[in-house]
């Protein structure tokens, strides 16, 4: 039994095998000449300077977030200080992947120019070879670091006390191994919300004054933010989208671990662990099959690209759909399971699964459909255009609220048809099952972005037409998979809510949110307002910092003499400075509210309370998140329609039209939207549901056993009720106890 | 006892007399020149054209609605097929107080503009008086039609029938009564919806053709979109807000009459009933009390009319305040009041009170400060004006999102106090409370529109210059008077919500709202998407409609003689009909919306799936009523800002300036937030919330006692508990029952 256990970790460790295999095929591919590699190197320190800059802001927030935890950690009987050491391996395995993905990307943009030259089948290599090195760490990091730490603290506090699956020292086992989950989520907040504060300061800043004022093509190096533009691709796009997935596909895992505890499995052969370990087991094999798919992917000259990504995408879900079967099978017991009343079979499981795979593919679909060329939602917007830059700002609002319709329908039935598969336990395995192919979906976007850098080193290293031809081959592609992706870290960030949701009240041992106890009301109203003031907060960042880059490259433009030129070098550090300040000044007091409002909540009014507040902060922060990314891809590929000519009305409007100007007012609007406030919603959503799941135990309803008595509704709470949980007994004393639990026992 | 049944309804007459007299002392006053009483003329034509085409659809809506509601009065034992009776009375007095304010608003307009020839204070008069008749007008028939429902059903169904207060005959009476606000809330969201479509389109049809593209100042006889224009301020911000709050009027009362029935009240003078009776009579109370404060609404030449106007609320709020007292303890017993098990005595009832009256002008405050100009948020979009459209409208957004943090936690707050004051109970007198000076809300908010147009008709007929500025000072307290107005609709419509969400699970037998139930938070997910694809309808037919407007001014000023000379006449009535015609067409699916979600989701889930539903639409409605009227109203003084030139960095820019045709795409934007899809919001959430009151008895869980046990937590639903809980008896037998009720009993 004990061997399962070692397979998952080396999974994982197989996955950063292919990621270092990969990663040194593609540094061992032809940089180009001295000008693109002096760009690339531009970008490439940007980069690093970025991540520099934040890890060490970071690290002070480690420590400081360590303290509490080792606080939190040695009060209380179902947790440890140990948690703290899983704190800090998440956080560090977060940055770790953050840091592989933006060092594969850096690389990857300027041979994937060079390999262009060639042919477009090469780049394409060269390209998504960058993007399966990022997912295949990704999911190699999460795997090997849960694996492993789910090992030793089996072994430290469920073993060595000979407890059982379902007793104590379990649930103090998995309450630890959240921290791993919450570092991950912490970081992954500030890379979402830094990089895309970042990306977009640098973004709409060189085009309000290159594109409008200046007049000169974008990505052109005589535009001193131009350097700074795309080294945000990489802080945003990729590291961003890295550390985000990256949380996700880690907090889906536990989540279901931890509502696995709770499964009575009677009969299994892992002594009645199989619910916690399917979870990593199914993780596992997602590795396998996204490999398999990542090997599917390939394309011949003049062949389609976005059928090749389609091709290994199917290939690694239905791989995924048939392994889980066989797992499922092999693992579980074929009748009996409970929760918490709930009896269900090891089928139900496996569909429970399959909704999960059903719900991710219709969530892209869908998210396509709203924000890709040609349908009908982009054509509305490109008509608007035609009356000027407000209508079309009303049209793509009104998409980006429309587009929330049809994922929320999905969504709901997803959820309730995984809950009667198997419960709450099943509306977690559907979000395990989606996840289970993040390799392989990271991959296909991490390429977008890598090719799009590609292009703009093209553009400034004038290299010849045909090479940028072929790069915006690879870039319209990654537009619509990027679309498609967040399509997918949208549903999966709910899924993954939804799933921590259901950890938190077992773990906090409440059986009900009641929404009609005015507390619990009025916690809903103030979590889905949360959303609300992120995004403002995250919105407003980018409009300041856009205007201090505005402003330098004017500077430049005026003070550096021949610039215009193109004799006089821009100085690209000036605004790539502008750009990290800015990131790492504004992502603060979001990144605060989203880590305090849980602890002020839970600790002042309780568990139920917090419960509600939760729900508020996940259905505000899904839909804002659909409204906010989908306005503003529509926005993108309406202004993009315009480059090969529109017909509005029987006239036809290229760029440089009035109709085009209003319609780069809509993209410029929406860029902070897509890729700014709108993705770090699923991060919001996702950290507040886990330092939930982390003070759960210590705000924990007193012991009243699962499914049983309940107390009357309508009652006045008791002061008791509603007061903090936490006992504040002598911190020296549970500090000294705590070091002794750490050293020996 | 029975006397105070006759006070509430002579009450209501007594403010309709006021209604009266004043009328006819405005229809008395001087109405202008020739030219003035023609263009007030085509204005009054073409609102009065638009009601007729509206009502005509709305009849038959009332006919199917009918329809249902007599099937469904005919079936279940706690309701009756009178309810058709009082849904009908409900939309002709909704529809009545929209007539008499759209009536009196284009009597009122002209001779405004007439009176500012002699004075400010004489304009004040005229206009406000106007004001004041359409708000005496709505309380009044919303107090006559309450009072004199309740005297006639209480004699129906309980005295006839020796019934108790709290018994099931009391319960029929008001789930009868409770058709009144259905038929109120219905008309309220067609004239809402209907009336913003009109009055956008028209608005940015006239702006973008005239202004834009013409050169041609606003309310400019020359544009053919212009009467459509001012008919539209008629249409959409007398009638649409008359309607709105003579809803949230009748919805508050009605909502804590029902919760009224669930207080146990021990040795009260009115045998138990005073629970009941006192909504209505704290409602009489506050039409007094409006009384008073209007006849102090008073300026001297030069005076500040905006201190006048605050004067004359603030004297309302007061005398409210001190009235409700003595009416409280006249009314309940000192001590011993129960409601689901918590106790509370009459003074908590007064505080309850004065908790809605402070989250009222605490939530006026909060949305001036966001919306005036000079102030912080305003001044932001002024200074991201200065770099373009596209940052304009980001800053706008930005703004619209933060300005829901504050009013939430207001809002929130008021939840918990003036539930830990009475319990629901509580809750339902705070909005009844803050809702008793709606008669004065009123006439200040309509006062707005009526001085706008009075500015309009002074510009087309070429008024001499100081006549326009006097209305302009009119003008602008009239805008700010729109925002804190707005604000207060917007509180109201959340506690009214709130009140008739707790009314709806005392009526529909549920004692708890799980979230933490798959089924509700796939309710809740679905609830609150409603309020994203509401706006999009409506924010996407305000676009449609504007569009056609555009092309329908274009041909004219193309194909029309001596148009731009003056010497054309303009074809007013196309435009007219356009603005009609698009109104009447758009409001179907959104209303369909809001009338068919709670019904299907009822009668298929149950109640408890309804009941998260509702807290979806109530929780997404009202943030998304604020962000959208707060960031429309904030666009529209950054623009205003430039009327007197505003300084950003050290330069002064002024209108015509590039910063300021940024401003004039932001207020374009915001036009459809402000006045169609933001106001829209309160009465989505109000009418489903009816609507879910209405059906609650049929769709009611099994009986099983209010404070008492509840069914375990986490058991799967039966089949049953699931499924529609209308029996589909014969439903000729029926009929024949229910005609047999109407004619003999």
């Amino acid at each position: 039994m004990t061997n399962i256990l070692y397979v998952v970790p080396a999974l994982g460790v197989l996955a950063l095998l292919y990621t270092w295999l990969r990663a040194g095929w593609v540094s061992r591919q032809d940089a180009g000449d001295e000008r693109m590699r002096t760009i690339a190197g531009y970008i490439a320190d940007g980069a690093i300077a970025f991540l520099r800059a934040e890890y060490k802001v970071l690290a002070i927030f480690g420590l400081i977030a360590s303290a509490f935890l080792f606080y939190l950690g040695s009060t209380g009987e179902k947790s440890s200080p140990v948690i703290v050491i899983a704190f800090l391996i998440g956080a560090v395995f977060s940055a770790l992947a953050g840091f592989i993905g933006m060092k594969i990307a850096t690389k990857a943009n300027v041979r994937t120019a060079q390999a262009a030259r060639t042919s477009l089948s090469r780049a394409l290599n060269v390209s998504f070879s960058g993007g399966s090195v990022m997912g295949m760490g990704v999911a190699g990091l999460a795997v090997l670091g849960l694996g492993s730490l789910f090992l030793v603290f089996y072994q430290m506090f469920v073993v060595s006390q000979n407890g059982s699956a379902n007793g104590i020292e379990m649930e103090t086992a998995l309450e630890v191994l959240t921290g791993f989950s919450l570092g991950a989520e912490s970081i992954a907040l500030f890379a979402r919300v830094g990089g895309g504060i970042y990306t977009k300061a640098a973004d709409v800043g060189a085009d309000l004054v290159g594109k409008v004022e200046a007049g000169i093509p974008e990505d052109d190096p005589r535009n001193p933010a131009t350097i700074a533009d795309n080294v945000g691709d990489n802080v945003g796009d990729v590291a961003g989208m890295g550390a985000d997935l990256f949380g996700s596909y880690v907090a889906t895992i536990l989540a279901t671990m931890v509502l696995g505890r709770e499964v009575v499995a009677r009969g299994d052969q892992f002594q009645g662990l199989s619910p916690i370990l399917l979870p990593m087991a199914i993780a596992g094999m997602g590795i396998v099959a996204s490999l398999i798919g990542i090997l599917c992917v390939r394309v011949k000259e003049g062949g389609n690209v976005q059928s090749a990504l389609n091709l290994g995408n199917y290939v690694s879900v239905l791989v995924s759909a048939a392994a889980s079967f066989f797992i499922i099978r092999w693992m579980l017991p074929a009748e009996d399971l409970t929760i918490r009343g709930i009896t269900f079979n090891s089928m139900n499981v496996f569909y429970a699964v399959l909704v999960g795979l059903v719900v991710g593919t219709l969530m892209s679909i869908i998210t396509e459909y709203y924000t890709a060329m040609g349908k009908r939602p982009v054509l509305s917007i490109v008509r608007q255009s035609s009356t000027g830059h407000a209508t079309t700002v009303i049209g793509g609002l009104a998409v980006g609220m429309e587009s929330t319709v049809l994922p929320i329908i999905v969504l709901a039935a997803g959820i309730i048809l995984s809950f009667e598969c198997a419960g709450l336990y099943g509306v977690a395995i559907a979000a395990a099952g989606m996840m289970a192919t993040t390799a392989m979906q990271l991959a296909i976007d991490a390429f977008g972005p890598i090719a799009d850098n590609a292009g703009g080193i093209a553009e400034m290293s004038e290299l010849p037409k045909e090479v940028r031809e072929r790069t915006d081959i690879l870039d319209a592609v990654g537009n619509t998979t990027a679309a498609t992706g967040k399509g997918f870290a949208i549903a999966s960030a709910a899924l993954t809510s939804l799933a921590l949701f259901a950890a938190f009240m077992g773990t906090a041992n409440i059986s009900a949110i009641d929404i009609s106890n005015a507390r619990v009301l009025a916690g809903l109203f103030v979590g889905a307002m949360i959303p609300f003031i992120f995004s403002a907060l995250a919105i407003a960042a980018v409009g300041r910092a856009a205007m201090a880059m505005v402003q330098e490259v004017r500077r430049q433009f005026r003070e550096i003499p021949g610039i215009m030129e193109g004799t006089g070098r821009p100085e690209y550090e000036k605004c790539v400075a502008i750009s990290t300040q800015a990131a790492i000044r504004e992502m603060m007091l979001p990144g605060a509210i989203a880590l305090l409002v849980p602890v002020v909540v839970g600790f002042t009014f309780g568990p139920e309370v917090l419960g509600g507040t939760l729900a508020g902060v996940t259905v505000s922060g899904v839909l804002m998140a659909m409204f906010q990314s989908n306005a503003g891809g529509a926005w993108d590929n309406a202004k993009k329609s315009f480059e090969k000519g529109v017909q509005i009305d029987g006239e036809t409007h290229y760029k440089g039209s009035e109709a085009h100007k209003a319609s780069v007012t809509g993209d410029t609007v929406g860029d902070p939207f897509k890729d700014t406030s709108g993705p770090s919603m699923n991060i919001l959503i996702k950290l507040m549901s886990i330092v939930s799941l982390v003070i759960a135990p210590h705000i924990a309803a007193p012991e009243r056993g699962m499914a049983g008595h309940q107390e009357p509704q309508w009652q006045p709470k008791t002061e008791e009720a509603v007061r903090p949980k936490v006992k504040y007994a002598d911190v020296t004393e549970r500090a000294t106890q705590a070091v002794q639990v750490l050293l020996g026992k």
